[in-house]
């Protein structure tokens, strides 16, 4: 090691940082990167901004980022005056992952945008972090693959894996960690890396794929992504189908999974949901608690898989189904399911709905559910509940007028108590929307003291300056 | 930090170790453990055995664990000393995983056979390490559930998961990194800790599970590990169907991949392999490459993939097809599948065969399968092929009389071509057997010098005194 570097390598940022820090890695980043570099106020707040109540909290300037080599060198910068860096995909998180609680510069990969490569014979593609979930699919639109991992936003890939996305389709086709078979990471060190071949399984070593996948950009940043691709099913259905309660939908749920029977979605939607659905997309449809449904693959399986799933609604009360089978239909529906973040806001107007997410074991997914309803009920809170339910998965959003006090204090409350439900019936804090800054509260409640160590002593190994999205998921 | 242990704790093993730290942790270990501590020759022997030529170091103890807490204080009296744990399962490794170059503990958990829960109604079951997958299976004969990861071997749970294994099934089930949802391990420093809940998906900070996979034993040891399960099938269906040429059955694997058809096993045997079995097994089968096939679904859906794959297979010139539908039938064609390597042995009876195995990019399997027949016909070697061909995975054992040094050579060359030739297509230098010691020389190969290093410095940061199974995957 180069001797007149060692002490500089040994110190690490451990709270706000330095202005004169700042103002030095301003001056290098304008030498290297002129107008790709913004410190506009505006520009600083857009990329601190949150869909919740967490604070807009800046970082000082923002690189918008053309390559790999330009992460790199932004990451070498700002390593060298201990500044810290937060990458940006397109700003849909939810728990606070884009802020920047101690300064610092924000690596903006929205326009890193290139498909690298398509595999259809390996059914795979490489793209750099910035092209968006919707993106690919466009770009697959004649290969007859398809990538099926759907936050509700169109978020990009980059910033997918980095918090371990899924959405409606993970049930059948899995999550991020599912459905990655390799990245491009630059590490805190500014140096890039490959995590794995294009091979569909490996032995060869630690699994650096997934412990990059879900670190929320705390240990490196990653900037491309080789994803797994599926044939477009030869039959797609789609349908909804209402229920007398929730619980009789959760319990339709549970059984069709317990069955086996490979659905490739099954969302649920409360009352409260259906109406907003209605008010933000105009559905038509009665306000009573409704299952979405897709079912993929040959005609003759999807004829069965229907047949099956209709007599398991049938026996808790479901019904009737509306079906849509022509794809306009089927995007009509799944477009109002992804903008239910939207649709919650007619609810209420002007007042913001607050997304949050917990994961349980199926079995404790009717009782999870329904005890959540009857708090929000009992807390004069309204408290809509939408889910991919088939893992187990809902979100809640209650709509909070945040410039009350005592209104802001009760659904705090309740969230605490949605969070601390899942964990007592031996679920997670979150099972897709990640950790970033409002979910570390609970991380000593569902990791033990001992893992969570763990957690942290991997953060300091790869990370030794604190320097990589500091003040998330596991802070150091 | 207590001052006292502080030096002692940035001590770290560096070679062979100190005869006086053995001699004090068997002291130790014999007041802690009694009778469950044995030194002999040949119980020491045989916990550095392998299959293949590798050759055997013993440790110089070995501790039958009981439960998780007789595994941590072994770790945390040998952490004390200094002296290498090596965690022991059944031993069927074939990269040398459970040698003890440097000496040490070898801590057998194959008496950790409880089964600590099944819940059906969430398709998981929680088991101890030395569990196997068959008990596994027979265990929950009357649930309606099984465990579909299968290497050859009745390996044990805690094994597979340490090695990330996989096998016939993984073309549709996945390996062990995608059908665990959670651990207990045994740190280092000899801390128990669980990794994740019992929640399908979550995105609650690092992925410990996945880590913990694959790793060989070298940051922490596995004692419990929570499976996922799945209903058996309404409809099996196994088939052989013979093809001319090993190209014609590689196409047919492909294209049937390619098309998205969800088969369960694809398994490819050359005709090496194929005279193998019937001197093995007796299955009077026509020496020529064969697939053995397994369909997995309803009724309809069953018939309807064989018909597909039958179209496939007949367009490449395939068959006829053997069916068996009964499961006595089944299990005889599987399982002398599974006993390849012992039947691989009646080729040249005296003679060891050394199972070695790649992964490519699905692509690519054919010319990497014709061309490794190629070399081995070029290069003299006897070396049958067979593989879980639907993952890009092969398996080639050359037959070698370790007492020929010119022989040894040749087949030390094949086998390094082999690799190469798996790496140059873009796929990896083990799909499912794991680094060990005999993989380690690849490693470099295969990840950059930049992963390499990250994965060194998880190494460094969760073992910091080195004693966690040392010399092997990435030896610090």
């Amino acid at each position: 090691m180069n001797e007149m570097i060692a002490p500089r390598r040994a110190a690490r940022l451990t709270g706000r940082i330095d202005p004169v820090a700042i103002e030095a890695v301003t001056r290098a980043l304008a030498a290297r990167f002129g107008n790709q570099l913004v410190t506009s106020q505006a520009v600083r707040e857009q990329h601190g901004h949150t869909l919740t109540w967490t604070p807009n909290e800046p970082p000082d300037a923002v690189v918008y980022a053309q390559s790999t080599q330009d992460v790199a060198d932004v990451v070498k910068i700002c390593a060298e005056h201990l500044v810290p860096v937060i990458a940006f995909g397109t700003g849909t998180s939810l728990e606070g992952h884009v802020n920047a609680p101690l300064g610092g510069v924000s690596i903006d990969l929205s326009m890193m945008k290139n498909i690298l490569a398509i595999h259809p014979e390996d059914l795979d593609c490489v793209v750099e972090a910035g092209v968006t979930r919707k993106e690919v699919n466009e770009y697959l639109r004649d290969t007859g693959l398809f990538f099926p991992i759907d936050p509700g936003a169109d978020a990009s890939i980059g910033g997918m894996a980095a918090t371990r996305a899924s959405g409606t389709n993970a049930v059948r086709y899995g999550t991020m960690k599912d459905n990655v078979l390799g990245l491009t990471v630059v590490t805190a060190e500014g140096e890039i890396l490959k995590t794995a071949t294009r091979a569909k399984k490996s032995s060869a070593g630690y699994d650096l794929t997934r412990l990059f996948i879900g670190s929320e950009g705390t240990l490196g940043i990653i900037t491309e992504i080789t994803l797994k691709l599926y044939g477009i099913p030869e039959a797609i259905s789609a349908a909804t189908c209402q229920f007398p309660s929730v619980k009789a939908a959760c319990d339709t749920v549970i059984e069709t999974i317990q069955t086996g029977l490979p659905i490739a979605r099954i969302e649920l939607a409360d009352a409260l949901t259906v109406r907003a659905f209605n008010n933000h997309a105009k559905l038509g449809l009665i306000e009573a608690p409704m299952l979405f449904l897709e079912f993929h693959g040959t005609e003759a399986s999807v004829a069965e898989q229907t047949q099956r799933f209709g007599e398991i609604a049938e026996a808790h009360g479901g019904g009737p189904f509306q079906w849509a089978t022509k794809p306009e239909d089927r995007s009509r529906l799944w477009q109002a399911r992804h903008d239910v973040y939207w649709a919650h806001q007619t609810l209420r107007p002007g007042v913001r709905p607050l997304a949050t997410d917990v994961c349980v074991p199926i079995s404790r997914l009717a009782d999870c559910v329904t005890q959540t309803a009857r708090d929000a009920e009992e807390s004069g809170i309204l408290a809509p509940i939408v889910g991919h339910v088939g893992d187990g998965n809902f979100h809640c959003g209650p709509l909070v007028d945040v410039n009350d006090p005592d209104e802001v204090e009760r659904v705090k409350n309740f969230l605490e108590r949605l969070v601390r439900r899942g964990l007592e019936m031996g679920g997670t804090c979150t099972g897709e929307h990640g950790v970033g800054q409002a979910k570390m509260k609970y991380m000593l409640e569902e990791h033990s003291p001992a893992a969570l160590e763990l957690m942290r002593t991997i953060k300091r190994a790869l990370d030794p300056k604190n320097i990589m999205n500091p003040g998330k998921v596991v802070a150091v």
